[in-house]
């Protein structure tokens, strides 16, 4: 468990640090990861990365995250959370690089915006069938993918999965396609109600053959107590 | 939000990354912090800090967070959880230093035992009593407890503080110290038996003038689903 006091210094090791993001958004096939186009670079060839660089010297690690997102994908004003940082020292084929992973998530008019615009270098993939990816980035999205999981049992995070309002079928759909499996609709409802984070709108939306569905909404974001 | 473009580089720079543990336990005056006093260094003069040091050249993050709390405190054997990554530009005075940071509980056993070693440079604070600490390591805390109390609702995180076998009273005892208030008595006990994550040992316990208590344990630990 320990490591060979012959590995270890008090001097300090210098090491790169970059941050890696993962966005996830909700299209027609499910759950989505948007990819970038990685350039060849060390001798690794992949294609296909999360969207991510190097910390620059007196930046803060957030902003480093929000402004290298933004320049690779052109998405920006989004919530990142930081997720966990990934620090194999065998991680890198070139040089020990600890990276620190953050992920954010996109209502279905953003992810619907990206994919509208002529960049071929940046795209959705939907997670059960992304390429091959650089480095350790699939580990990142696996890890991503279970915060987001373990979240929508006791926050509101599907709200920033979703339109502003919504229906209850919209609203279990993002729980059935996170979750992977389907849910019983009333006992889905009846829960939901109960944790007492939505509210109606008064409004109504018909959408297909069924009657006018009524408008819901996230009181307020944030964490669900249940023994308080 | 975004950084200037000439605090950035494509290339990439060197920093160093380090390690900081925040190991929690209850004692009498309730939830408790682990400390190390501090060589004075970089002409700063903090005399207690969280356990923690540089990560060398070829270690694991993990790795290096529990061999460097063994080192500084004796503690190995326990479960290390990562908090968050601190990167503050200007967070250490004299270079750039990423950390990330990691938490740990203990239960009330091995609380007095290292209470009861004659090692003055290590020692349990009171987490409302605690002295300054070195660099930004009282945010790091603050963090870690917040972590804690988010934990305490939807987790079962709190056997963790926890002897194997315990009250109703101890576990509500839990409670009220890590979210700061007094907690009624009947809903407390009728919303944990509802979570379905403990279970009667079968066996009681007399403390003090009451009449003897029955001891419980937790089924299985993890997270608890409210949803599925």
């Amino acid at each position: 468990m320990t490591t060979p006091t012959e590995l270890r210094s008090t001097a300090p090791w210098l090491v790169h640090v970059s941050t890696d993001i993962v966005v996830f958004g909700i299209g027609h096939t499910g759950l989505q990861v948007l990819l970038r186009r990685h350039p060849p670079r060390d001798g690794v060839a992949a294609p296909w990365a999360l969207p991510g660089g190097y910390v620059g010297p007196v930046e803060h690690l957030d902003r480093s995250a929000e402004h290298t997102l933004a320049q690779q994908t052109g998405v920006d004003d989004v919530y990142l959370e930081q997720l966990y940082t990934f620090g194999r020292p065998d991680r890198h084929p070139a040089s020990r690089v600890i990276t620190v992973a953050y992920y954010a998530l996109m209502p279905p008019r953003r992810v619907q915006e990206i994919r509208a615009r002529p960049t071929p270098e940046v795209r959705w993939y939907p997670i059960d069938r992304m390429p091959d990816l650089y480095l350790d980035h699939t580990d990142i999205v696996v890890l991503a993918r279970r915060r987001l999981e373990a979240k929508l049992a006791y926050s509101t995070i599907a709200f920033q999965l979703l339109a502003a309002e919504f229906t209850l079928s919209e609203l279990q759909q993002v729980y059935e396609i996170i979750l992977c499996e389907k849910l019983d609709k009333r006992n889905f409802r009846k829960r939901i109600l109960a944790l007492d984070c939505i509210e109606e709108t008064g409004r109504k939306r018909r959408d297909g053959s069924h009657r006018p569905a009524g408008l819901y909404r996230y009181k307020s974001p944030g964490e669900v107590h249940f023994i308080k």
